[in-house]
């Protein structure tokens, strides 16, 4: 049965083809604009219809693009897109949070749909431009915000949305896994694999939101949100880097059968939320534990479904392209579509967002891999289990290494049972406390991801 | 802006909840029964409105069941269900591809959408049933049909939609994959483990379906359709089961650093599609080639992002479930959109499916291990490598294994470049025809996936 006003509708949506608008024609910009050009025949026969870029802004129109702007209009201020009533689409590819998040709320206000990459705009500012966006009756969508061209939005907010998700875990930063892959497989060195990443590119002049994970922390805060129907919190982030992994727990963990991946971890618990980055030892037979170099993957466990994994390329101009442009697709499939009917921005319907508390650090469960140099005496492994067992920690195997050449004390390596992050904090103050121990305990969380 | 129509639909639409109407209670029925019941409230609280089972059907009603069938009204005639008024939504799963045809198409004509996890039906009836689905305006949706739990469907037709896809490569029968994990692991023979597959309730009594690559031919004859926008051609998939695997080719292809996966592919050449289903040796660097015992992989080649792959349970109760409730959500949002705007069904318009044709086994082009059991004689190898080069195909490497222990015959083991199947099977001919060599040259296709 049609409705006369669908008809109506549909009669407009046949005449004309859609117009989109690009804010930045860097690498993802230049890539979407590569993909939307060389793929129109594929695309139109898939959307139904003409789907064209009709304006696009940058900050320098001297500089040489990655693609072909001739047949776009171009401006070095964005407004004149956003406020163009032309513009179907606005492609948001300019990155940051500042400035950006006033284009996209002009936009929103002026009725445009946003397709953007950005994720720390969304990560922060994510829950404010969504509830504009329904009161607009606007879509937003980011599946480039999140794993370049994994479509591991959709997958988790359509794709599994029968599912009581139980957890998220992902290598969703490429420039730190190609670093731990370098790492491992060569023996190297952090600081030495770093600067090697940022001459080829991967990884930015300022590495910090990289290999601190900052960049990650805001993959994860959107993942954690589509998956549990939670506000985006990206403040209640644990972050840690990879920046003090030293090349001997990488060779220990080989030795003991892991690998050790950066991984944001998003866990429902019958306590709360933890929303968590950190290196993570995980069992080397574990698909996502051969993801290397630069690649991402994304392992999703629902109560139905059991474990699914989404593997792909992280970043780059044509696999995030690839997303952005699924989107747009998307975008214009619903564009005939009852507002209120749509996939919620957040997967869950903005009235049902759920208040969930996030657990703070202390309130971490997990297990242990545990690194500390003791001298070579009687006694001291007594002192430290005893210590572990004071905190209710279980020891899972106790490694005793060889001495490294320049040193006399002992390498110890314990694996511990899942105990609580407080606990273990509690522990490790007391052994590096005991005098027969030197310098600091190495802690790296661990996970089975079974 | 809304139109008096959308206000209408949107007003009817708040009122009632969905009522779904289940053919089928075993394995996949119950699944979806059960979930459907214990997510009750997380899934109202992504679809904005309840969805409730209110009728099923299946042959004995006093058969047990793993679902809870209290609150739900059953018939053994699944025509009570399809004619019933009041049902929105079909979910199919009694499985066949002979009176449920009907049954299906009855639905329609009744103005029902279908939700179905049946594989056969779609590969070999698909395209006459989106055709009347068409004109209905109601939705066919099978995302259970292929790979289980894993979101497959919705990750090539909306998730890649700005991309060509190269082409698409699955390990999608379980049992295939559990039997070819065990022959690898524990070295043991064929018949073995199917019987084992059998007894642990994987396998069919009558296993055809998954060893001959039938089951896999279906799933590869959708993903086919969805990726490339070609009508549904079961009939031209070439199949090659797995009942021709020794032990000893498992053990030679782990030597040489692969893995033998029972793969259905598809590729798009400049010459045509290949539509194939075969085992396949491939580096066991892949992540795909890790994909271990019941479960499923995908990978999947676009022009703009790379290679993905995606990885979960390919059967079993939930897991498929998941995929059948995830289309049934589906399904309940798409109810008050323009048909003629949904993402089509075969990912691409109708009118706009493109008529490339499906290469013949002949023209396919691959690269080759053969392995065959020669007199040990000098000029055997002159012999067989002439005819290789005859027939233009270049050797990559030979290897020269020991006799078995109660034979003098000398296994000879090639890997060939990629070459055209034609000329493949008139060089196997020659080479089968040498007087210097007994029984036949056992061929097993390599793909490097990369
Ligand atoms: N790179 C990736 O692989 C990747 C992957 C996933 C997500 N993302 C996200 O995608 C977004 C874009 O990243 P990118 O790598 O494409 O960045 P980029 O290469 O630096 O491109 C940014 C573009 O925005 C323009 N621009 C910068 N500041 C502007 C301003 N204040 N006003 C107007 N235009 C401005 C730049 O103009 P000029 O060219 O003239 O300087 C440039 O064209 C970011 O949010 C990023 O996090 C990137
Ligand atoms: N099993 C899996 O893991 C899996 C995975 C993916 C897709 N699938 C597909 O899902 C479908 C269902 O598979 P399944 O494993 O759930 O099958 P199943 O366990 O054998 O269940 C079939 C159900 O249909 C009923 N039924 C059979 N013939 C019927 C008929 N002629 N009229 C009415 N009802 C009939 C049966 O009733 P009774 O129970 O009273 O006998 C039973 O409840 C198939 O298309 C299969 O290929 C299955």
């Amino acid at each position: 049965m049609k409705y006369n006003g669908q008809l109506l509708a549909e009669l407009e949506f046949a005449l004309k083809p859609i117009k989109v608008g690009v804010l930045g024609l860097g690498t993802v910009g230049g890539g979407t604009v590569n993909i939307l050009k060389r793929n129109a025949a594929e695309i139109a026969r898939r959307a139904g219809r003409e789907i064209i870029i009709t304006r696009a802004s940058a900050r320098d129109l001297q500089k040489p693009r990655i693609c072909d702007t001739q047949d776009i209009q171009l401006t070095t201020d964005p407004l004149d897109i956003i406020n163009d009533p032309d513009i179907d689409i606005i492609v948001e590819t300019i990155g940051g949070a500042g400035t950006v998040k006033d284009m996209i709320l002009t936009a929103i206000a002026n009725g445009k749909h946003i397709v953007t990459a950005n994720k720390s705009l969304i990560a922060t500012h994510g829950n404010e431009i969504f509830a504009k966006a329904s009161e607009q009756g606007v879509i937003v969508a980011f599946e480039a915000a999140v794993a370049g061209g994994i479509p591991i939005i959709k997958a988790i907010r359509e794709g599994l949305s029968g599912n009581q998700i139980q957890w998220v875990a992902g290598i969703i930063n490429g420039t730190g896994n190609f670093i731990l892959t370098e790492m491992r497989d060569k023996g190297r060195d952090f600081a030495d694999v770093l600067a090697e990443a940022q001459a080829l590119g991967y990884a930015e002049a300022d590495p910090t939101f990289d290999v601190e994970g900052i960049d990650a922390g805001h993959k994860l805060t959107i993942l954690a949100s589509i998956a549990f129907g939670i506000p985006l919190q990206f403040e209640k982030v644990y972050t840690e880097g990879i920046t003090e992994i030293a090349r001997i727990d990488v060779e220990y963990a080989e030795q003991l059968g892991y690998r050790i991946k950066h991984l944001g971890i998003a866990r429902k618990t019958a306590e709360g939320i933890e929303l968590r980055v950190h290196p993570t030892l995980i069992p080397e037979r574990r698909l996502i534990a051969n993801v290397n170099g630069v690649m991402n993957a994304v392992l999703v466990k629902g109560d139905a479904v059991g474990a699914t994994l989404y593997y792909g390329a992280g970043a780059g101009a044509e696999p995030t392209g690839s997303s952005v442009v699924a989107d747009v697709i998307d975008v214009v499939r619903a564009l005939t579509s009852d507002p209120e009917n749509r996939v919620p921005h957040l997967a869950f319907r903005a009235d049902a967002l759920a208040d969930i508390p996030v657990l703070s650090a202390e309130r971490i469960k997990t297990s242990y891999y545990l690194r500390l140099n003791a001298e070579d005496k009687p006694g001291v492994l007594a002192d430290v289990t005893k210590i572990l067992a004071d905190h209710d920690i279980s020891i899972e195997a106790i490694i005793q290494k060889e001495p490294p050449k320049d040193s006399t004390a002992l390498p110890i390596i314990m694996l511990t049972q899942i105990t609580l992050e407080q606990e273990m904090n509690a522990a490790i103050r007391a052994i590096e406390a005991l005098p027969t121990v030197s310098g600091k305990v190495n802690r790296i969380r661990m996970e089975t991801l079974g």
